[in-house]
């Protein structure tokens, strides 16, 4: 049988990352390739008391079908939260989604038809591309430096491309690790606003800032309606729950939750109740402090095994938070065959080039710290290191 | 501020049933509108037990991000649940989704380009039109009888709308109640072969048969790889988890695959492991015969209490299983606004035009007799006839 599929599928690939992680289950082989949090850090005793409590209280009505805008509770708690990070909102404009993949997805879904524009730094998240492909994006990179998108730039990409909207991840970018002060996030705003450009600001690891001060999301400076907020606690609790939410105008929140009732009528009942009563009854500052404390570790570990072990040449981001830094090679490297080799090596990362919607990037390789203890790291960059050299 | 939304929402509607749950969370409407499974029959404390088992045995893997395809040893069981359907399959062939719903919804874009036509029953399940209408899906129904989709019909329809799919509910339909019998599966199977038209099986309640003897799925009889078998834990254990599967060739399921990782990345890693447990190690046998006499029970209160109470010339069907049965109403009756005077009488239903993707369907309405005690139901269907009778 010769199956006929649609079209979005033409420009979409499966991802590198997820092959990639097949192999990083044998254990002898040291991974810097996926977006893993650190699972000994994972809440499992407190997520198994949660999950009972939450079993015990509410039966069987943790188990029915439920609000395809998400469990109030659970949007009550969250317009507390983003309280807490500047952001002002109410419960009419928080939509729960299945992690915040689902939120990239159902906001390609709201905005995008076929060959419509997305601007984006260059490069980006993986996963976004791969969701704006599911509708026929194409992308346009905006010139970005140490500080992140450089608002300058925007006019004349919205009057050439007429984008939809502008992706954005200003806190700890995946991958390169950069956050984006914050004059630079009020020039962009304004900029924005002026051009009614909509801004997607996705924020999961806003929370994982290891030295340096908070920066207010570019959401909090949102008077004008036009910054949709996403983000998610795979990095706060655990990412198996599958619970990310969106804040936004209730305008465009009217469109997702069609797409939202479309896509998977609900995020799980079980995961949301497990996620509001971890968030509202244990002591998350202790934890989200241990979480900070043990990735900037690693990251430190990392970076004094990269300066002490790569070759002449390397340079590296020095990210505040996250779990990924960026690093660019000498010219003339290739890190997609060296990705190849790493395998053999028993290290892993992520060429660069799976970052880059527009092609480019042979240079580059991202390296994830939260996933792998200081000893590892140093033992895998020892590697990586002695790959460089052969 | 203006905002420019996708084309394909102008095809979408919000869920009305989504909107009447609302109202029928008031504890003195009798709802008959929505697809709820009865939650006292949830089996809350063998789910509160196996997240704990879940827990204490896989500790953080139960809460880290997982394969795309799903919990491996969730399907190797789907493998086997699908053995004791009459389908042979192997772990590679099945796709665990985040409901059935995100099956139809991933479907649909695996599958369709906009305009493209999909083949229905009419009327025909409302949340399906709504997956593919995320898709630009056109819908062109096929001509039914008492047993379902008439095999030849299809020649002339697929000549005239090269259809990507057929999309069909084979056992005790939603909205009708209708079950397709054996000969009629085979007839429509060898019809659609020779046309190489693939056909979509939704499955959602083939093990609610209160009556009668199970006939195995369409997709048993498929050597050619053109059925693709969708089904969910949603009516066998809870909605609320958001487990469902696909079961398809290998061929289909690398393309869903790759819409299923820019999804959601996968399914909750808790509500997999949780339904497997359950599954594998409760007395599901004795569960489901417990759901299924109790749906039986309640579906000969409604048939009773509507013969002894309904205005003559009302009909209805007579369904061996599932949650539904449907009301043909005498010439004139227009149930949508039937329906607004009904939340008066608090007592709910769907007006049948819902589930008619080309308009129509004005004398029809959905009664679900799942969701009500036999007590609820007559007090219910009393409502109802006083209304029909004013």
């Amino acid at each position: 049988m010769e199956y006929l599929f649609a079209r979005r599928l033409e420009g979409m690939r499966r991802s590198t990352i997820r092959e990639i992680l097949k192999v990083a289950e044998q254990p002898d082989v040291i991974s810097f390739a996926g977006g893993l949090p650190a699972p000994e850090l994972f809440p499992v005793d407190a997520v198994r008391a949660a999950c009972d409590r939450v079993l015990i209280r509410e039966g069987s009505w943790a188990l029915q079908y439920g609000p395809s805008e998400g469990y109030t509770p659970l949007r009550e708690y969250l317009v507390e939260a983003m309280a807490q990070r500047g952001v002002a909102c109410r419960v009419e404009n928080v939509q729960v989604t299945s992690g915040s993949q689902q939120a990239l997805d159902l906001l390609g879904r709201c905005f995008l038809n076929p060959g419509d524009v997305v601007l984006t730094e260059n490069p980006t998240y993986l996963a976004a591309i791969q969701a704006f492909q599911g509708s026929e994006a194409r992308f346009v990179p905006v010139p970005t430096d140490d500080n992140g998108l450089i608002p300058e730039a925007l006019p004349e990409l919205v009057a050439k491309h007429q984008p939809r909207f502008l992706y954005t991840i200003p806190n700890f970018q995946n991958p390169t690790g950069i956050t984006m002060p914050a004059e630079r996030r009020r020039a962009l705003y304004e900029t924005a606003a002026k051009l009614s450009l909509v801004i997607v600001e996705d924020d999961p690891y806003g929370l994982l800032r290891y030295t340096g001060e908070h920066v207010p999301p570019i959401k909090a400076l949102d008077t004008e309606g036009i910054v949709i907020y996403a983000s998610t606690f795979s990095k706060t609790i655990a990412p198996g729950l599958r619970v990310g939410w969106v804040v936004a105008d209730r305008q465009i929140l009217d469109k997702l939750l069609i797409l939202k009732q479309a896509a998977d009528l609900h995020t799980s009942s079980l995961d949301q109740r497990v996620a509001c009563e971890f968030m509202t009854s244990c002591d998350t500052t202790a934890h989200l402090a241990q979480i900070r404390a043990s990735y900037g570790t690693r990251y430190q570990a990392m970076d004094a095994a990269l300066r002490a072990l790569l070759p002449e040449r390397y340079q590296w981001t020095h990210p505040e938070g996250g779990m990924f830094l960026w690093v660019t090679c000498p010219e003339g490297v290739d890190t997609w065959p060296l990705m190849q080799r790493a395998v053999e090596h028993k290290v892993l990362f992520v060429p660069g080039c799976d970052f880059f919607p527009e092609g480019g990037g042979d240079r580059y390789m991202r390296l994830n710290f939260s996933n792998s203890t200081p000893e590892r790291i140093q033992e895998g960059v020892a590697r990586l290191a002695q790959l460089l050299r052969e």
